[in-house]
């Protein structure tokens, strides 16, 4: 029998400094061919990765079993083990998005803004990739592909970081990643799926601003704070969505219901979900009830304040912790507003600052809602669920973003890039 | 005579603490209202502060005499007393640079990309203020009335932290704008300027995510490198120009020299001036002795690799470190490369991304650079000494970013805004 060796605590650690170390490297060095590459080599990728997890649907369904298993050993509950969970479907999904990512048009190089300036020199603005993009998911193992696909569109090189619970999935995955990669003459280090499960890993990626350019991480909002408390790089976030919908006293009453009961539960888990409702005094009689049968209907429950308790005896009492809550679920707290202005700064004090909709005939309040409601989507009359890459026309989406910096609300191609200045003279000096 | 009263240093950092939760709460307060403050009402702002500071000439001369008093006093260095100094035309330069950007256009609420979409909703994005800047500035009392203005003219909220040793300056200045915004209309807190001098305050200033939105420093790579590695707020930091002109084998030699001679000598302590001259060895000869004729007249100091040296004999051999130098001085290194892939890779190494010129008349090798060179300002045929904000138009100037995110190279009134998504329906709904 062979000699166990454990390993002492600080040499592992050694190991995953020069581990993250190499892939950093290597990232670097592959974001600059990929920075070069063109628009049909990228897109020959794209489709060679579709390819290759179409043909290796076996290894992938073998792998995620191993996966599965593991999971259920380690009493995974039923709705992780959902997320976790690859079929001939799922496996379908991933190829067909890498096709629709092939076939979006290529951000980079665009050049805009060109003019001539009072010295002679023409300035413009060149569209370019990020560099090095580090993303940090839990257990979904499509995200491996779809996170891939994106940076590598926008000529980007891509550390992925997934949860271990997906490990040997995400490996597969990336097997068929770099087949791709190299069918079409590109760097297999243009994409890492990072291949430890060591917790200092993520410690370290996130803090090498010399081979990481951004970081974006996705999942729930606990791991995002933390990325973000300790991480010496940019970070793309998107925390929770406390969107509300305002109902003016203006608003068409049908089109209020219609929205406010479409925000609220056309899916409950999402970000975009309506979780507080906002509704001028003027017509809470009016739509309140309608919205409470409707609502009663689907089993949400309802906390309202006390106008709202008056209108509405099914109604619970929200506490001040309400106003503040991302619920996730079948629960909307409501409360009845004197008018435009109160809406506006409950807002202000309460939301995420990820989308808000008002519903009103009003142009005026229209316009000030939009001018003055600071979220990253601000809306008018229609459902906050439309908050979304994909219905936005983006095409793809990496994310939501409620920071103000770089890029804001649904994050396509167009945020893993930035643009640079280029100036083009003809012998001009600075005189 | 009165008693002599020590404040214990816990008590004082509670102070401290309680005042700049004060600066923040105001400075968010104060920035709803500048976001909805119209165009006019922010250049009338401007321009009665412009109006404040020339009738108000006498107590700024005053202020600041009381600052270079102690400043001599301290044994501050003639450099930085001659960066503190305000005069009468240092003063009438100020009002035009605030008549300058209330001349500029407005950037907020701009809408752009408008579309209906496939489910009927309307989508665009809207220009909005970032919320509240914070800046962080060493000596040149100035710069409070520059930045002041460029945060109010982008309807954002500032909160200004000047040098210790401008102390009286900028609380006079701050007088001025203060007396302008309330001539205007506008919320007073729209600008602070920081009342203390404790190191402290700035620590609490870059950690203080809920109140403020965006860091910008100003001043040596000592100071960003700092506030960056403290900051738990986005910074647009202004690392070092590391700038390099390549002078291609395809180069118009009176191009190549007028050029490199006008990156190095216009101005030494810029952050656009050339560093290092990379020069292709089939051109090294017929440049090289007419560079240095010209360098050597205007005692510019040549550091050589050793193909340089063998062309010129004055020129001391280049250390490793040299290409890694920002001089800010008469001085240059230079090195002979094969050629322009040699060039981009040196480049890529030693640049610290502000900006790169190539001199060539090959179109193709001018494409390459511009496509891979992954700096902020990327030149063909032009001095370095362009990238400016006045010099691309953008009317107006905050700082020049080496960062990638958010705003890159000069950044004027927009790199001071974020875009949001506006989404306008009649009654859509997501099915």
């Amino acid at each position: 029998m062979a000699k166990i060796m454990t390993v002492p605590a600080e040499t592992a650690q050694l190991d995953v400094r020069a581990y993250m170390s190499d892939v950093g490297r290597q990232a670097r060095e592959a974001s600059r061919a990929m920075a070069r590459a063109g628009t049909r080599v990228k897109d020959a990728a794209l489709l060679a990765i579709a390819a290759q997890l179409l043909a290796n649907e076996a290894a992938l369904l073998a792998a995620n079993a191993r996966d599965l298993e593991q999971g259920r050993a380690a009493g995974l509950d039923a709705a992780l083990l959902d997320r976790l969970t690859l079929n001939t479907a799922g496996i379908t999904g991933m190829a067909e998005g890498l096709r629709q990512i092939a076939a979006l048009p290529d951000p980079v190089g665009e050049i805009t803004d060109m003019n001539y300036r009072p010295s002679g020199i023409q300035v413009g603005r060149m569209r370019v990739p990020l560099g090095v993009i580090g993303i940090i998911y839990e257990s979904r193992p499509n995200v491996t592909a779809d996170a891939a696909a994106l940076c590598l569109k926008s000529g980007n090189a891509a550390i992925l970081r997934g949860g271990s619970e997906a490990f040997h999935s995400n490996r597969a995955i990336a097997a068929c990643i770099h087949a791709g990669l190299e069918a079409a003459g590109l760097p297999r280090h243009a994409v890492q799926v990072m291949e430890t499960t060591d917790r200092a890993a993520v410690g370290l990626l996130i803090t090498m601003p010399e081979y990481v350019d951004v970081i974006v991480p996705r999942g729930g909002k606990g791991l995002i704070e933390r990325i973000s408390a300790e991480a010496r790089v940019p970070v793309i976030k998107h925390l929770n969505g406390i969107c509300h919908v305002y109902i003016d006293d203006r608003a068409d009453r049908d089109k209020a219901v219609r929205i406010a009961f479409n925000a609220k539960t056309h899916r409950y888990g999402v970000c975009n979900a309506m979780e507080t409702l906002l509704v001028a005094e003027g017509v809470a009689a009016q739509v309140l009830p309608e919205l409470g049968r409707l609502y009663g209907e689907k089993g949400v429950e309802l906390r309202g304040c006390p106008a709202t308790r008056a209108i509405l005896a099914q109604a619970v009492e929200a506490t001040a912790e309400d106003w503040d809550t991302e619920y996730l679920a079948p629960i909307l707290s409501i409360r009845v507003v004197p008018g435009l202005e109160e809406a506006i700064e409950h807002i202000h004090r309460h939301s995420s600052g990820h989308t808000e909709s008002i519903v009103t005939e009003d142009i005026g309040r229209a316009r000030r809602f939009l001018t003055e409601v600071d979220s990253s989507s601000v809306m008018v009359n229609a459902s906050t669920r439309f908050a979304d890459g994909f219905e936005y026309g983006l095409g793809a989406e990496i994310g939501i973003s409620t920071d103000k910096i770089h890029a804001r609300g649904p994050v396509g191609l167009e945020g893993l890039t930035s643009r640079k200045y280029i100036v083009v003279g003809d012998g001009h000096i600075r005189e």
